[in-house]
């Protein structure tokens, strides 16, 4: 039974239609700086508005002339004959911010402005973002930009757009809706998605969101019925929040998310990590966020403009992957080996397995005259091409259960003859199955023949094994315990230490197992009885010290009470000299624990996508490899023990070779137990970090002999 | 002083310059098996002699019929007026023998072969092959093929080959020979290049290289001043001796290579095998070899087909470089930050820095009234999208010395106004910097002009990236002290195994320190007086036990006499029980040595490319991460340091944080001693392996304490 929505529901659903009306469709726009020089950036909006035959109202508001392009011009917004629902303003920084104000003050529902000189321009720049905020706040106006070339509706005929590559017509609409960071970018996906039959309903450039974010704008245009899918070229995760929001309401409807988003070279460039405070930003931490998001995430620019087909028609995979999913598969028929290795060897790369076809499926190709040899391919250089022979293998293989997806790639014959190998492709694009085209020539118009039918095709063997890859590892969003934004911390480095026996106790509140742990006095002149045998570690206990090693303040395997008194002595010493402000009034004596190996469990609050959990194998090896598990906070226990899967550092762990097997359940349970850090009760922890957790021999559990944990203040 | 060729190379140069006149420009051309039907295979060859309007004689062999295609037609090879040059042998598999043999009775100097069924089609397959090598070694005929889709030369009209993608009338000549293991590339190369305005001298398919291989065809051609550069489309190193002797001549007429090869996966490299018969190595061999032959790798197709322009205006850097050596630096200016990081991303990644500009330079953009923001791009963003902005900016960029290479990256602009910025490009063609360009949108007629130009230029990210890092990163061949294939094994797993003692003496005639170690018989019943303190190591001393490990053959830690005869006691049981057929008559015994740390060096007669040398961490994260570094063998200390630098796991023993440093200069003696394997004199060594070869601290050197030596037998 549906539930009807509450008044709440109700009134965010008309804003949002309210809002998608005004940005896309709306009735009357001004253009606020228009020049009379259609060459100039500020000259384009009215000269593309007219080309295309917008049939709402314009008007270009001109302070100092009385026409524009041969149109009258309006001194003023204020001396319009109506309030326009939506105003470009395409004027410098400061009559910008004046126009926004006037926008405010006359009702204008969108202001969408082109200046740059607000968040990225310093503290300056930052005054005059408040500005606009304030009139936001205040009246109600919502703003698309700073810095943004604009909004376009191809159906709508608005060309609220600066951008130089939109100086055509007719612009044929399609039903896709892209945003991007990059106002520049627009011009790029529209042009070479025209090249290639990939048409748009929207593009937006979201610039600089001091108020409308990419998600929420995307958000608001979910109703429309002719959009079929989203296509984002990210250059930040800011505003995750609205993003993830949109990405489940995406899915609810059942509208696929393709991304490409810049910044893996910083990942590659970093190589130090010396705590879970440094994940911001990195390109692994946005990776995560897609993935639980369900939303698909390509490397390549042309797998962002030719992906969205081939997305489409796959659908997303359960969120938390059952342990004995098999992973998806790929059946590939060619007329080029070597050409459609090109594809199979980065498919292979990103962890797509072309397997063999099956004895099954092999008989049936038998049977339908097709002679191959069983090998990964199903190469038809023996069976020659022909349209019957690629015809009657595609039949075999899109009815194969043993594949999720059918990859067609034909050779040379594409250029001058598609009836032979091409034809039989654009003649199975009615099947259930997934299917895929590479041609190996430049064919473009074998291509075009592929598109009008509705084949996914790709140009580059890198773009389709991209997004092969992309969809075929596109999950359902994993829906979180609490919303992952609860706790979203952008206190930067601020925040409280606790000492590590408050760490600890927060430790047991969650359930992690820790070493046994015994404060002593630094002043004390005789060892006190300790509750477990020697050796032991010593560690300065003070909340000011984060990194204990690097002041002298830790002794490894102390072997008896002469040893321990030496080694409080000697850490006293020690962090007297690195740190003369501390005194360290207590040190921490705990067990030595031994065990198969060392990892390292992290929760952070992260600045951008909010809660997450990491898992990593122990050791400076962490670090050099870069080799961890990350996903948003809380995670459930199969979502653990995939984690635990990716990282490669842990499978000696798993009983690699002759290696006895650790307890990865226990393991397992300890990151679930560490993510709800993200929706317990008690103070909002900002970052937490058990570095070593000693894993022990199976059913053995895991054991935490180091912890930091920083709260927000 | 030059010293003339004397008589040997006159005779080589002399066979290669009459190969290549048969081969790319023969007088008179068969084609055997030539069909009627010019929609057919066997029917292209003479249609497109005919198109392209080849001028020499062609001699159509139909045994069924007096004409083909409207020309007469000749009954077989011995009915033609006179002996055809070259002959193009397009009928099935026996048919093709046949031809071939009565190619070598008659005095043909050059057979292609098309059909297959031969070195990919097992034991019949290579039985047939041998009927070929039978005729060459007999009459002199060079082949080649089989499975070859033919031979093509553009200036010479030569248009012999039955691929699909060749139907099309003129085709214009350029600059570029071609090669590909693959038939059905030479196609997709042709036609792509064609749509980029790149253009080929010639292009061939060199199939299954029974006889001719693509290192032979291609350095047949180099005295062709009408070639300026070679693209390589690989599957194998099949005939890697070859490959390297064009590459070191090419390097020397100062022709680039550019290479792109199949077989990163381990999916690839299993389809290479089941499709062309050839073995495909480990990618990174295969990457080691190209780097020492000065071949630059590109990964995606648009770069093997676009990268050339650019790689032949980038001079190859030394070949080992200076330990103080800067890595190279490319200067990027844009009109949109968004597009241009596209590029900076995946240059990245592949390690190609881009630096900001120096002060200097920035003084004079300022100077030439370009207003930018002191960051890694020169954003022009606030300087306008104007000719002057990026003229004034390109003129600075490419005097600038800090920067190896210029990239300017252009915007929507592109697209319908290149005058704006696409033009000053143009206008800095003939600078002595290297520059590259790549255009954001769609933009073919501007990218068409830059070419006319001379300009390289790039239709997407990954490409430009892949082509700049690949012309940036690529050294002159560098010259090893022996053929590398003096040693090139093909003995496969055969070879003979040395014991532990022949191991370290083979250890010690190369210098390289190992532990001292004393043979005991396994039968005493008193411990012997020890040359070295306990605790010791005690290790099954037998050639025909590889693995010690595996079959309890080692004893760690032991502590004292009485632990020494039961480890010795141990070792024969558990031997006995493991390998039955082995008696453990002596075990090794050698001193515990501790270190910083663990590494393995390696040496092999690798099959395709001969000897090599590899270092890597030790332990199982070798493995896990292939975390490795190779070269050809042998190889002088600055390339041991190099390979050092290489290898991410050797990161904590060069001093990472608070860690101590390994002695890593007595690391690097190691590995150039280990790689003179390659040209000691001496039985020959297949393989041979230092794991572990501990690290000690820094000037205490490294020990040996474990190795494995194999020779060929």
């Amino acid at each position: 039974m549906l539930t009807p929505p509450n008044e709440a529901e109700t009134a965010a659903a008309l804003a949002q239609a309210q809002l998608a009306q005004a940005l896309l469709a709306p009735r009357s726009v001004a253009i606020v700086g228009q020049s009379n020089d259609a060459a100039k950036t500020a000259g384009r909006p009215l000269k593309y508005l007219r080309q295309a035959e917008y049939a709402g109202r314009i008007y270009p508001v001109n302070e100092r002339r009385d026409t524009v392009l041969g149109e009258r011009a309006w001194p003023s917004l204020a001396a319009l004959p109506e309030v326009p629902e939506h105003a470009y303003i395409v004027t410098g920084t400061q009559a910008a911010i004046e126009a926004v104000q006037e926008c405010g003050r006359l009702g204008v529902k969108v202001a969408t402005v082109l200046a740059d000189g607000f968040t990225e321009a310093g503290a300056a720049g930052l005054a005059r973002a408040a500005q606009l905020r304030d009139v936001i706040e205040r009246t109600g106006l919502r703003i698309v930009g700073p810095s943004s070339l604009g909004v376009v509706n191809l159906r709508g005929k608005l060309m609220l757009t600066a951008n130089a590559a939109f100086d055509e017509h007719p612009l044929p609409a399609g039903r896709i809706f892209a945003a991007s960071h990059s106002g520049g970018m627009i011009g790029a996906l529209l042009s070479r998605g025209l090249a290639r039959g990939i048409g748009f309903a929207g593009l937006v450039s979201v610039g600089n969101e001091v108020d409308l974010s990419l998600g929420e704008i995307c958000a608001a245009t979910l109703d429309d019925p002719a959009i079929e899918g989203y296509m984002l070229f990210l250059e930040s995760l800011r505003h995750a929040d609205a993003l993830r929001a949109f990405a489940l309401a995406a899915a609810r409807c059942n509208k696929p998310i393709l991304a490409y988003k810049l910044g893996r070279s910083l990942a590659a460039r970093e190589l130090a990590v010396s705590h879970t405070g440094a994940l911001a930003g990195e390109d692994d931490v946005a990776a995560a966020f897609f993935a639980d998001c369900g939303i698909a995430r390509v490397d390549t620019l042309d797998g962002l403009i030719e992906g969205l087909p081939l997305l489409a028609r796959v659908p997303a995979r359960v969120s938390v992957p059952a342990a004995d999913a098999r992973p998806p598969r790929v059946g590939v028929v060619t007329t080029t080996a070597g050409g459609a290795t090109m594809v199979v060897d980065p498919l292979a790369v990103r962890g797509v397995g072309i397997e063999p076809p099956s004895t099954d499926t092999l008989a049936r190709l038998a049977a339908a005259g097709i002679a191959v040899k069983p090998a990964r391919l199903i190469d038809l250089t023996l069976a020659g091409t022909r349209y019957d022979s690629m015809k009657a293998a595609l039949d075999v293989l899109v009815a194969a259960p043993e594949f999720d997806l059918v990859l067609a790639v034909v050779g040379s014959s594409a250029r001058f003859h598609p009836d032979l190998a091409v034809k039989p492709i654009i003649d199975c694009a009615g099947s259930a199955k997934p299917l895929a085209a590479f041609l190996v020539p430049d064919a473009p118009a074998a291509l075009a023949a592929l598109s009008r039918a509705g084949v996914p095709n790709f140009r580059t063997p890198e773009a389709c094994a991209d997004a092969i890859a992309a969809a075929l590892s596109r999950r359902l969003p994993r829906l979180l315990a609490a919303p992952a934004s609860a706790r979203l911390g952008g206190a930067g480095d601020s925040g409280a230490w606790l000492d590590e026996l408050e760490t600890y106790a927060l430790l047991d509140r969650l359930g992690i197992a820790r070493a046994p742990a015994l404060a002593i006095d630094t002043h004390v002149t005789r060892a006190p009885v300790l509750p477990f045998a020697y050796p032991v570690a010593v560690k300065a206990l003070a909340a000011g010290i984060v990194h204990k090693t690097d002041v002298g303040g830790v002794v490894l395997g102390v072997a008896d009470d002469k040893a321990l008194l030496a080694a409080i002595h000697q850490i006293r010493v020690n962090v007297a000299q690195h740190r003369p402000g501390i005194a360290v009034d207590r040190v921490l004596v705990q067990p030595m624990v031994c065990g198969l190996g060392e990892t390292l469990i992290g929760y952070r609050a992260d600045r951008d996508v909010g809660p997450m959990v990491m898992v990593a194998a122990g050791g400076v090896f962490t670090e050099i490899y870069r080799d961890r598990s990350l996903r948003l906070a809380p995670v459930d226990l199969a979502t653990a023990h995939a984690m635990i899967g990716e990282v490669r550092g842990l499978i000696p762990l798993a009983g690699y070779r002759s290696l006895p097997a650790g307890d990865l359940a226990a393991l397992a349970r300890a990151i679930v137990a560490l993510s709800r850090l993200a929706v317990i009760d008690g103070p909002a922890v900002l970052e937490a970090e058990i570095n070593p957790l000693i894993v022990r021999p199976a059913s053995l559990g895991v054991v935490a002999v180091d912890a930091l944990v920083k709260l927000m203040v």
